[in-house]
């Protein structure tokens, strides 16, 4: 549970395309930083925390303006470092941009914080019930740590950032660092927002290290009061495990691992197999098979339909196209992996090629059952499909399900209707259902939920959209409290304009 | 983390205020019970966690009413087991009934689901957004754990069943061993209120145990998806570590130790101080001072008004009086703390008498930085002054403070002014701040907020209120799904006519 000294040493990032070590060399932080850092991290609180929405509006806007301004620069280092194209990185600046304004809008609103207000009653018999006033308040300094996957809109300035600035708390950023280069320009635009919108020192801070100590030293640390991470099961596990070990525990945030189950009925199966075993491939193979909401499990039943949509499914998986995977580590354990699933009894490989190719294996409901590891999370554009015999075996596929992000069902109204059963079973075991469509692409919208049971996420919450908000906050109340004293979200006359709760009633009073 | 088989064997309940044993026997649940009862608990989810909030609301009323037809045997059973006088145990029985009324009320009208609907849009550039829908699921069945020192309101059918029943989960409940009698009066109104209802066959099971080990056994069953506590530091924290060390780790809320710490501020000192010295008496000894809002520290300052006031506590403190504590574990306990904490140094003792006798010690601010101990709970009627030279001492203790339910502030309009400072540090240290008041008494409404920092609570939450239902629940997100398969929460046209949220704006559609 304890750290090894953090070593101060220097490190370089490597392009993902060749490995060559890209310019300059990065610092990792020393243990007198990182607690330098969550020391001046907790003195900004004092201040930031106590911000008005306008004023973090303001910051949340001039972070994503900045983040624009380098717009040419963080698409060029990122390529480097990850061999994304730069279309998606570009769309992935924009999706950014967009989340720190969707963040901007909400806390300039001000209705996110469920104000709630109570008066004070005089009662026949007993004392007097007295005013009581609540809101969420911001936890403090929050530990975030990027992901290789998304190196912006869930690194430095992503959902994580921006959710945790809104809510009034002060950032810890830990850079990953497989993209070090972009880390650094992303904490370039939020150093320069804080600047000149007159910020507090320390309300966010970037840290870089080669491995695993400075994560380990920022979730010990007495003065971060939360953790979000995005990332693998093994690493978000052994984060939730020392935040537990501390004399303090705090909530980690942690999204984690899914195969994001993809359900094809019978009736769908027949009508449009084609379609949507190119629909699977693309979705599949989409950013390499990158992300948290690959389908890495198709629940096919077995007959000709299945038959044939598996046949071209497996036809365009084995098409020859070029991955580069975000790392040199990300691409020898999806090869190792991917080789330990092939061998095990009663996987089919149907497609496979050199390197980084996509992968489709064929198994069975049976077989799946002796070995659930073949029901977890393969990082890369690999999938497996499982044949079932139909309704029965589908649902006790179902059942057997562990958390999951995401879990999509195929099917035409009449399979729903037939399949009623499947809905509820799948409510249970995801964060989000998809109809006739694919699990990637994740809005960020108020009702987006990206998180899921165990292992999906670490406690029932989204990373994705406005709901994300609410995690780091807690509830505060003010009894008898005079005005003075008070959050302007709760003072008489509603003087933010906001919805807020009166004696349990929603409204705009 | 592996707990000994469970026995089986028998235990009787002890009289509180003679020791002696009272029939009838109880018997400890064995393992192949708590399986039995955990499976039976989960499978009744299926069923329960899609039940209307009106169906819901029904059985939480039958509740009430069942616990109404029971209430002089319960009055009367809990008065042994407990000593609690008659009238303090017919008012937690009201208030038991209240906070079940006020669930029934909160699920019959449905708005606290927070539903949120973003409809479907086509777009210029790039594929058509989904249509998004989302809210709050219930997690799935709950262990809940009676407290010993509300046999009513925080125990079989107290705050954290009714509002984990609320949501949707179905309950597991281990009784206190202290008042097993009360716990199982309790658990007859429930199941008659299930059968009446028409509940499924697992919605709720109480078990007992003389010892630990029905609570191991509870928070590492796989069926178990949450557990509420209310009860102490040390047996809280005990189960947040058995349920992180889970392979499916599950959310712990435990309400564990506060000593609500009470500052009197120099002007109301100067014109009230008799009044504040006779409230926090009555405060510290309510209920023989077992109540975890009890004011166990009291920040006063040196000087003549401060002299008179803390005599006047002293004087009152020191009046005969008879204390029955809850148990003999209890009284030890009690006896043991207020003895060793008078015997540090710096600690002077006000007033004490023999036996489970109120305690009042005098200490400084030094003192109690060199040992914070002396801030700790110490369940029972005692309380500790200290004693401070000023506004920059008095915010120094307030910056000092851990993490507590409340935190209680006497002044006037100027001594406000003044100390504006001392409402900012403790927004950050308490879940509730009170104003000219006193911490006992933990109003039941929309706004209240009963939990704190660690290690007043183990996760940002309130345990009191409405808003402790969002506890047991995770979001939830239906993308396309058609109207058949969505709760009507979400439906087109707000069958239910609840508050949601439409692309980003509450209101009634």
């Amino acid at each position: 549970m304890t750290s090894t000294l953090l070593k101060g040493s220097g490190f370089k990032a490597k392009a993902a395309g060749t490995g060559a070590e890209l310019e300059p060399e990065f610092h990792s932080a020393t243990r007198a930083e990182v607690d330098g850092a969550a020391r001046l991290a907790a003195a900004a609180f004092d201040d930031y925390g106590r911000r008005s929405g306008k004023e973090r509006g303001a910051f949340l806007r001039a972070i994503a303006e900045e983040i624009e301004a380098r717009k040419a620069a963080l698409v060029e280092r990122a390529g480097l470092e990850t061999a994304l194209p730069a279309a998606r990185l570009e769309g992935e600046t924009a999706r950014t941009c967009n989340q720190l304004r969707m963040f901007a809008e909400l806390v300039e609103e001000g209705s996110w914080v469920d104000a709630r207000l109570d008066r004070a009653q005089t009662r026949a018999n007993g004392p007097r019930k007295p005013d009581l006033r609540s809101l969420l308040r911001p936890l403090g300094p929050v530990a975030v740590f990027g992901a290789s996957n998304f190196p912006l809109a869930f690194s430095v300035a992503g959902g994580d950032t921006a959710s945790a600035l809104a809510a009034g708390c002060t950032v810890l950023v830990k850079a990953h660092p497989a993209h070090p280069g972009t880390s650094g320009l992303a904490g370039e635009a939020i150093a320069a927002a804080a600047k000149r919108c007159g910020m507090p020192e320390g309300v966010f801070a970037l840290l870089f290290d080669a491995g695993i100590e400075l994560g380990v030293a920022l979730v010990e640390h007495a003065a971060v009061k939360a953790v979000g991470f995005t990332g693998s099961l093994q690493a978000g596990r052994r984060l939730m495990d020392l935040a537990a070990a501390r004399p303090e525990p705090i909530p980690v945030y942690a999204e984690m691992g899914s195969t994001n189950p993809v359900f094809v009925l019978p009736r769908a199966l027949a009508e449009r197999g084609a379609e949507i075993a190119a629909g699977l491939h693309a979705s599949i193979t989409l950013g390499a098979g990158q992300f948290c909401t690959k389908p890495g499990l198709v629940l096919m039943p077995t007959g000709d339909h299945g038959d044939a949509a598996v046949a071209k499914l497996g036809e365009l998986m084995a098409q020859p196209a070029k991955f580069t995977l975000l790392t040199a580590g990300i691409a020898s354990a999806y090869a190792a992996g991917a080789a330990h699933r092939r061998a095990q009894a009663g996987v089919k490989t149907l497609a496979a090629g050199e390197g980084a190719s996509a992968v489709l294996m064929e198994t069975t409901a049976a077989a799946l059952a002796a070995d659930p590891e073949l029901g977890e999370e393969l990082f890369g554009p690999a999938s497996v499909v499982v044949r079932h015999g139909g309704k029965e075996e589908l649902l006790a596929l179902a059942r057997g399900l562990g958390g999951h992000l995401t879990a999509t069902v195929h099917g035409t109204d009449e399979d729903f209707a037939e399949y009623a059963e499947l809905f509820r079973v799948l409510e249970g075991k995801a964060g989000r259902l998809v109809v006739n469509g694919f699990p990637t692409g994740v809005e960020v919208t108020s009702a987006m939920v990206h998180g899921g049971p165990y292992p999906a996420t670490s406690l029932p919450s989204s990373s994705v959209g406005t709901r994300a908000i609410t995690r780091f906050t807690r509830p505060v109340c003010y009894q008898d409290v005079p005005a003075g004293a008070l959050p302007l979200e709760l003072r008489d006359g509603n003087p933010l304009g906001i919805a807020r709760m009166n004696d349990g009633v929603i409204s705009t009073q």
